[in-house]
């Protein structure tokens, strides 16, 4: 159905109309000029991110309900990163014309889902055309007690830098996606050139059984046979809620705390600046799952740098003070990959061989050569 | 400068250091996963909206810095809309290749002179790159005591629907700018077949002296003598924050309230959905300004449609129990227009003559074609 068959108001209401808020600081969701909510007595957290079609994401890797559970999972690991819980989320989108009323109904799909799994409510939507492809803007909003917020800044000498589930692996799933595209694109283009020449020689049999042969592309199948996970962990990254559950229930306050969206190094960037401090990362304790290793032996790239810049892994990077050490070592999902030292000493990766890199940060690229 | 020699960092950075907050509830501003604010006792209100380049703006009309005003102001409209007040707003930018930090830079100068006015604080800024043309998304957040927010869904049988300052004019405003891009556009048309005709004649003293012409045409001054007003309206609109003092200090509680957008009949459609009852609206009572109506006129539009549907005026829209009648006659800037009927009676305009149109609503076109 195409959108303007419905309108602007016509298209809210269908997408919203089923929506049912659940959390007690939802007072009015949508519907409005703006949600209202209620945080007596936390503090409230907000966060907000744009997602450009062709710079975030490709939607010929990703359909519209996973795209829509990872940017709602990207904006609430915001929330939980700072050791809080979501509650909310509002989005926008920017629909260009390609766009029908079903994808934008499976765009909600996927959102709902990543939202049922973390009790967050939909609490508005604004929906505007566009000239070209699909933006996405989600805020999420969330909550904490005062004395649980955790910072970029609160990180201290001594301290332990633990980082959650495997680095590396979003990154990896992301290059096979792009492989598998680029084979399709070849096999369509050695297709397009066989059909060309035979119509330069007039070969109607020839055209006859290239187009016998034409489902066949078409049905393409991308082979991740043995990297389901790392395919996974690109499409459908899961933001670490768990994690804080443990941590609480261990009775551990972290001191300091960033998710890992643009890769380990350059978040680990971010708590030594915002913290005044150094640190030291072993290179044999992160983690790194089997087929991100076998994969990037595959593809001839470095294991370590796909760990530490890959990005989109989504996992925490939290800092606990030293005398945590024992707690920490018998949870699960949690590694613990180096200290925190003075300033002066600098931000350093301590390789297998004993020698010492600087870590460097970086940002997405936001301007596209 | 380019935006690639500072990097997303380095861009936010030099973006946000002199952003000193100013409201109690902003407890950290820009610099973590997420702002933290505090709300304990207050409702918070949360408002977020999208604004795509040749959709909702056009970077022919508007420079950077006017552009984010407008944006700002849009976004704090939405809180004032809910009897609140805006405090905070997060900023996210999909920026195509083209842009250049000075003009980020304006964009900044732009929010921060919406901000002022208002005293809101920039928590939060999100940059990304964009294939194509500009994109912004502004969360604003605000608050109201409890008793205070104005919801649409309140008002009520006999109540007056009051609008504040006048209609059109933003819309009015649109038309100017647009004509006087096409007569550019005309300009920089003939000139350019001038060119080839002398061109393809070989005629080098032709050339010279079109060359000499060129300057005149690339310095084309758009005539907006005696429309100031209009032209105003459209790019620098003002959110009427204003107004809420004003009612406040004369003892009035509106019952639903919602800010002109889409135009009035699409906003008084809102909030007779809303608020299960219909609505007289005296098209005489109409606030309209005199350059409007000489425009209007010029243009051959009809004055009404205009009030009615042109749309970004971003007045107040609001209901008062008909009590407060008396009060609100002694109040500048605000007219009485009409009043609340029961839902079966409809929603209806009476016109000049007596007869009864239908409000229809409309929202943004959602897909160009």
């Amino acid at each position: 159905m195409e959108i303007k068959e419905l309108g602007e108001f016509g298209l809210i209401d269908r997408l919203t109309k089923d929506i049912q808020p659940i959390n007690s600081s939802t007072i009015m969701g949508v519907g409005d000029d703006a949600a209202v909510l209620n945080y007596t007595n936390k503090e409230t957290l907000v966060s907000s991110q744009m997602f450009m079609e062709g710079v975030q994401f490709d939607l010929t890797y990703i359909d519209m309900e996973h795209l829509a559970y990872k940017v709602a999972m990207i904006a609430m690991s915001n929330i939980f990163a700072m050791n809080g819980q979501p509650r909310q989320i509002i989005v926008s989108l920017g629909l260009g014309k390609r766009f029908k009323v079903e994808d934008i109904e499976q765009f909600y799909a996927g959102l709902n889902k990543a939202c049922t799994k973390w009790n967050v409510d939909i609490v508005g939507g604004d929906t505007t055309s566009s000239y070209t492809g699909l933006a996405i803007n989600i805020t999420c909003i969330g909550e904490a007690a005062k004395e649980d917020v955790t910072y970029r800044s609160g990180a201290n000498e001594t301290d332990l830098i633990c980082v959650t589930g495997d680095l590396g692996s979003a990154y990896m799933g992301l290059q096979i996606l792009e492989r598998e595209k680029s084979v399709y694109y070849q096999q369509v283009q050695e297709y397009n050139n066989k059909v060309k020449e035979a119509q330069n020689n007039k070969d109607e049999r020839r055209l006859e059984a290239l187009r016998q042969e034409r489902a066949a592309i078409e049905d393409f199948q991308p082979d991740f046979a043995g990297k389901e996970y790392l395919i996974d962990r690109q499409l459908k990254p899961e933001a670490r809620g768990d994690i804080l559950n443990q941590l609480r229930e261990a009775g551990i306050h972290p001191t300091a705390m960033i998710d890992i969206s643009d890769g380990l190094a350059s978040e680990l960037k971010h708590i030594c600046e915002k913290s005044h401090c150094g640190c030291r990362v072993y290179e044999k304790n992160i983690p790194i799952d089997y087929q991100t290793a076998a994969t990037c032996e595959e593809f001839n790239m470095n294991l370590t740098t796909a760990a530490l810049n890959g990005g989109e892994d989504y996992e925490l990077l939290f800092t606990v003070p030293i005398g945590d050490h024992e707690k920490i070592d018998k949870m699960e999902n949690i590694r613990q990959i180096g200290y925190i030292t003075k300033e002066s000493l600098g931000s350093f990766l301590i390789a297998r061989d004993g020698n010492e890199f600087e870590l460097k940060a970086q940002g997405w690229p936001i301007t596209k050569d």
